[in-house]
């Protein structure tokens, strides 16, 4: 794609006629989109897709992370166009839509809002479409996985940042809940536990099934202690090699980072991961090939100051940024 | 029940082995339950029982109502004996006690949550404990309500406090949810929709189908506006008029006061009662023959100042000085 | 024009093919546009146009107002599409689109910040879209007024909820800024002060100059203390009165309003209208021949609980639905 | 004094060697002294003098009133030189200074702390400087009324605008704190019941001694519902007769407001006095034969918009006013 | 103690006369003790006993401390029963109860509030119960030694994070306040400064007094500079060698940490222990021998987003872990 | 000059004559001067003058920073006599005062506010006096240095720590603006980039201007990740090799730390310095040869804990530490 069609394709024109880029806008203007980039419901005009999946259904503690799509894309115009740290300038090497929420018909039923999930992300894999989704609560990721796995015909690489393994049985009443995706996802053969790096996990659990479970099918668990021990490179280059070149997704839980850098989440954990940690190593997975990912677990009305939100959007611009080069690599 | 009974019946013992009322300690101080009375599980053992109802799965907008047992219980600890107003001495009148919050089986499903409540509910109606409930989402009351009217073999009339009708039909997916307890309640003949009293009612609506329910089927609507026009003292004389003599239940959203003062709840409406009238209104219900009530959508992460449950603390109180007057012209 | 059409207007299209109307979406889901209607950079397809103007370089105390659009735009998606106290439908009389922000090529001075709004509202004066402006500080009006003023070739009415007059001198190197506009209006003959009318005047002032000026040219200055007596009704009649039959401007700043209302405003002023006063006060403007208005400085940063946002939105949404009166009459 | 003479008082010099009033300044500069008016060592060069009172060691509540006077002083830079609602001018009519704070050498004994605040008092009352305090706790106000009473040698008349009588016995250890200073002061003589007029007293009490005290004594105890089928004008017709033309003393306790004007105070009660009909009924005491006054009981810390404090120093503002009537007849 | 009676130990019955574990319920709900334990108030029905002591009058600057009990048990709630680090189970160990608060006679005098804490403290010591305490502020830690120190008949071994070493002389006319608890215990022989360890110090000091004091006497003082080069594992191992093998107590003010982990507390210091450092340095004390602690000095109103209970809470939790280690070898 | 000379410049007199110093007072009392210092207005009885620059008009993003020297001043209370760390004892070294603010003459033109600071600076200059500003917003930096580079007759060194190199060219129409200081200062010859140290570089940008105008002037730029990989001890030699022993200006902007530390800030970017670290990296600047400095870009109104502004009084302090030594190595 040239650099002309790339240019037209974040052109909006106001009503003056004028034709401008809003995310080079003052910015605290603007309708916010994730970074200001197009709102696009046509697939096909769009290399990496933004798309917001509020739900936070699948909460056992605090809830509120249904408006993480709306904060993350209000503080995503923060962010800019050149990464300092690594010269990336995604938005000259694809194109970047905001693809609009996922539109749930049923949000009184956690099975029946992940089938409106999966529906979503299987009409995003039957494209080209990179998808990096922003929740809502970490339950949404098991129907992404669903969608990805079948896309690429196998099992996915899982490259996991979070506080918890989200490995854990049915919970007050159902098996589909913010601690369980990597399970479910793990019984039914859509990530590959074998090429899974969990990493930041920390805190207590009321019993050991969950750890217990994600050991126990060769899943590599980092905890915070080692990850502090071990240093984000080592680990960064730790979890390359066991992902391997094939397909991987990438999902964040905000939780991973230790609760200064985000009160507003739902089951904050002390002693996480710093957001200089977590941006150094995001950017070590530049040559995975990465298939998609997610940024979870947002919570804005537990975040007075905004900072969750701001290190959310800071993390999908860094995931952004090395989603972009798997997406140049193959596209 | 003599003074001294009841005295022993809010007694505790300190680990000094002295005894004491932890409603009459520093306000500071204390495990926070509703109006620092004991907690009890006999319900044999208590009259007036008030129990929460941490639940909010059946919200369309804002959630954080499953905090609002706890934030009330917190904030209800600066209620005292006596109702400066009235006179009213709720605590020498009969044994209120804290009953502990519904427990659930299932959060992840509005109608399985929905049957959870009712069975608390079921074990109230087959004593003659009177239930003040704290909620939760306003969803909760439709199996309240299913207890109570099993309970007295009679639709109850309704003292309805409230920015919405919630007389809606089914949405998002479910029948149940925050919008529609009222009109389950009529189809299923829980309560008579002419001893039913609508006050506050205000706002947008998507269709006019909710207010359409109510009026038809002959539930008395009394808008902001006519509020604002009559004053509450001619508004609670027909409400106590209409609902006659019969068993009645009081339910409080408390979205029917205006935002200013319940900055923390989940679907605000400009323009609604002052807490000055809410209080005066609610007193004049104490000829009326109440067999039960809650105060519900209190969402205390979206109160940052505290007021919403100080207020619904408040409300809670003024009910329980109407409740205890019916318990003891009953009991 | 036709139901269809209108329906068609406010169509949306998902990434699944689907076409649906935002306003009727869950409330906490889609980018937030003023009240979810269509963003419209094409003025001839729209009858009433919302517009940003995110601009506070005219406050002369507490910043923020610059945030007003994007905030307003995030609670407006609590207003629905039926007003319940009047039963105006305004999505069903008109098409109401989000014409984005005022884009500034000049932030840093004052009085080139106001010729990049006046450049705005002149292109909409051309057309026969009916503007609804969301600020931004009180300095955005005057360049609003001098395009409006233009279009109907005469001194427009005016109708200005406010605790300040507004017509106070240069202050601080400049005569245009947030305490001025209606000075410059009146000086150049863009508003006639006999058919001015300031509702809620009220606080403290350093010199007696602008309400010496408001009342020395003929302005009706309504204090608070005047409203209290008079009431809403009587003040709405003389308003209507003094107004006419002409073309009016209708200009709300959130100060207007008690700061338990507002407290996210620049300048706030104990004592004030509520927003049951205001709401009802707005509704008799019904019959006035409108030609816009505007809803100016609201801070989010200044507003802990959103309560000010929230008010502002319902605000916008009551002058939606007088204006959109006025443009059926005419339209 | 000459206008000349004032205008020096109020005037500083900055770095430049350039005289000007701070008061003037704009509003966000300066350090905040009250209303920016100058800082006083010297008693004898000034009229009326604002003095804060940071302590609150006598609450049995809410902490943090420690902090109101530097938060009031904070927010009273909002308040300017004219009352627009009555047209007085109180800096033109008197030096105005700040007298700094109390400062304690004893802050964790209640007894010895208030032999602190009596101290600073007595250095007033032996000159002719009529003190406004801020507060610190309610419990501050009994050794001024300490000092002020031995100055006219004779019972005060009390103007005591409060949610609670404050007239109750020992408590938690001590006969000082801030629900006891008007007991105290009646025991001894420093104030006249019977020219006593407690306003907007409502709440719960555990003891009804407190209320009983009052009126035994003769106060006229007006509580709010009495306060809100009178209205603010007879309130304030009754209170001016039963306080007469003898020395009397104006407190007034932020909770007398209700919650959502000062949710930043340590012991609220929901259903208060309004900030409009405060105002109201403060001006008409400007007839009043006022020697000093006070506000108390802000909590800066509880108070996340800055709402009370900005009240509080609107209330300061408009007793100031009606204190320089009653400087003007005297002086 | 078998398994079972531990078990029964946890266990509370239901109003349906069902049994459960309040710390394995939603987390959401149930009163609030810490952690989720029993209440309990007789003193030989458990082994480790957590108890509140809600005191904050020996604060020199910013209050609120006396609410630390109440927020800490509400945060607690986000503990369980695996420490996933370490592998410890407390509950599983040992009988861990919620003894309430102190409950103060006196709280307007610092000197008779501190015999209130030690009466509390000698009754636990009366007793073979490990107690841990939640403040308040730091001088509620000087009874607690009085009461301990006592039991074991030998002065203390002291393990102490903070920014200040509290070891300061009388202040604002009392030798009680929060910076001195340990100046005192040191002078009455209640801790033994060659034992002493004081690790985090740093900040700005008015009298080099109480550096001094410490430093001539003994103690050892680990400045955050030394902390920041030595690393936590060195600090650790120095201080487990210097207090050696007899009776030690902990002492955690929360200031030791960062202000961004704990902006809710009264004299926050810049540049502090993170959360990641404190909770790996607390785990090396796994085979002290501790014989209680305490974590003081949290005050939610300075915390908006609640973190800096969060992580109290989280201290907590470690400090049970070593504790109930000390508790087994003992027991 | 003398100690007695010293300790005079700082006492006060209260108004019952006592003389005190203000900065040994209880820190929640006193009017909030910087580190309760003294107002002075004559430039010639003082060394050290710190002054507060309340403006925001240049900045490009999020407001408010006009507040920052008042809640600066406000939280500088928590400031103390000794540096813990250093052993620095700045107010027995030198005469520390408060000049006030930089009174503004134009506020609504950001060319002309910075001559009204231009000027202010000069009349510093023209004295011995050493400034330490407080922002306002980072375009203030350019008049200062216009100013201090004309004392000394030569471009000034430059130790700049920032998330920005504030070297970009002209935006939204002003060459001023809060992101270009450093380019006007160096095409000017204020600074000599060979003697410029940037530190904590990162984040986005939109072009890649400034970056390229740092590097290619011949400035040392040290992002985040080499600042992170180097170490403080490091970065701090080779920033005091480079400066060397010419005069040098300290410009510490506080989004140069983390926004965890500084969530008050106009431009926010995540991953950057801790607190611990900018404290260490400050006091190794003690031998350079400092001619003033200045913190900037606190905007209270986006930080709802006070943390930032609290960290900015802190780095002011460190500063203030540092500055000393230089005036000492000087005077």
């Amino acid at each position: 794609m040239s650099d002309n069609q790339l240019s037209a394709f974040y052109q909006r024109q106001d009503i003056l006629g004028e034709s401008y880029n809003p995310a080079q806008a003052l910015r605290f203007t603007e309708v916010p989109t994730f970074m200001r980039t197009p709102m696009v419901s046509n697939l096909h005009g769009v290399d990496i897709g933004i798309i917001g999946v509020p739900y936070d259904g699948g909460l056992t503690c605090r809830t509120g992370a249904r408006y993480g799509p709306r904060e993350v894309r209000n503080q995503s115009s923060l962010m800019r166009a050149i990464n300092v740290a690594t010269g990336c300038r995604p938005f000259e090497l694809a194109r970047v839509g905001d693809l609009g929420d996922v539109r749930f018909r049923d949000i009184f039923s956690l099975d029946r809002a992940i089938d409106d999930i999966e529906r979503y992300f299987v009409a995003i894999a039957d494209t080209q479409v990179l998808p990096l989704a922003v929740g809502g609560d970490h339950s949404v990721t098991y129907p992404i996985l669903k969608a990805m796995a079948r896309r690429y015909n196998t099992p996915l690489g899982l490259l996991h940042i979070d506080a918890h393994t989200d490995t854990w049985p049915a919970f007050a009443g159902s098996k589909f809940h913010h601690g369980a995706p990597f399970r479910l996802a793990t019984d039914e053969g859509l990530i590959d536990p074998d090429r899974t790096v969990q990493i930041g996990i920390r805190g207590g659990q009321n019993f050991a099934d969950g750890l217990d479970y994600s050991r126990d099918h060769g899943m590599r668990v980092i905890t915070i202690e080692e990850f502090d021990d071990l240093g984000w490179k080592a680990v960064a280059q730790e979890a390359r090699r066991l992902v391997g070149d094939a397909p991987t997704y990438l999902t964040f839980d905000v939780d991973g980072l230790d609760p200064v850098f985000t009160p507003g989440t739902g089951t904050p954990e002390a002693g996480g991961i710093t957001m200089r940690e977590a941006q150094r190593l995001l950017r070590e997975f530049h040559s995975v090939n990465l298939i998609g990912g997610d940024v979870v677990e947002v919570s804005p009305p537990l975040d007075p100051s905004g900072v969750t939100a701001l290190n959310a959007a800071t993390i999908l611009f860094e995931m952004l940024c090395v989603l972009v080069e798997a997406f140049r690599r193959v596209g």
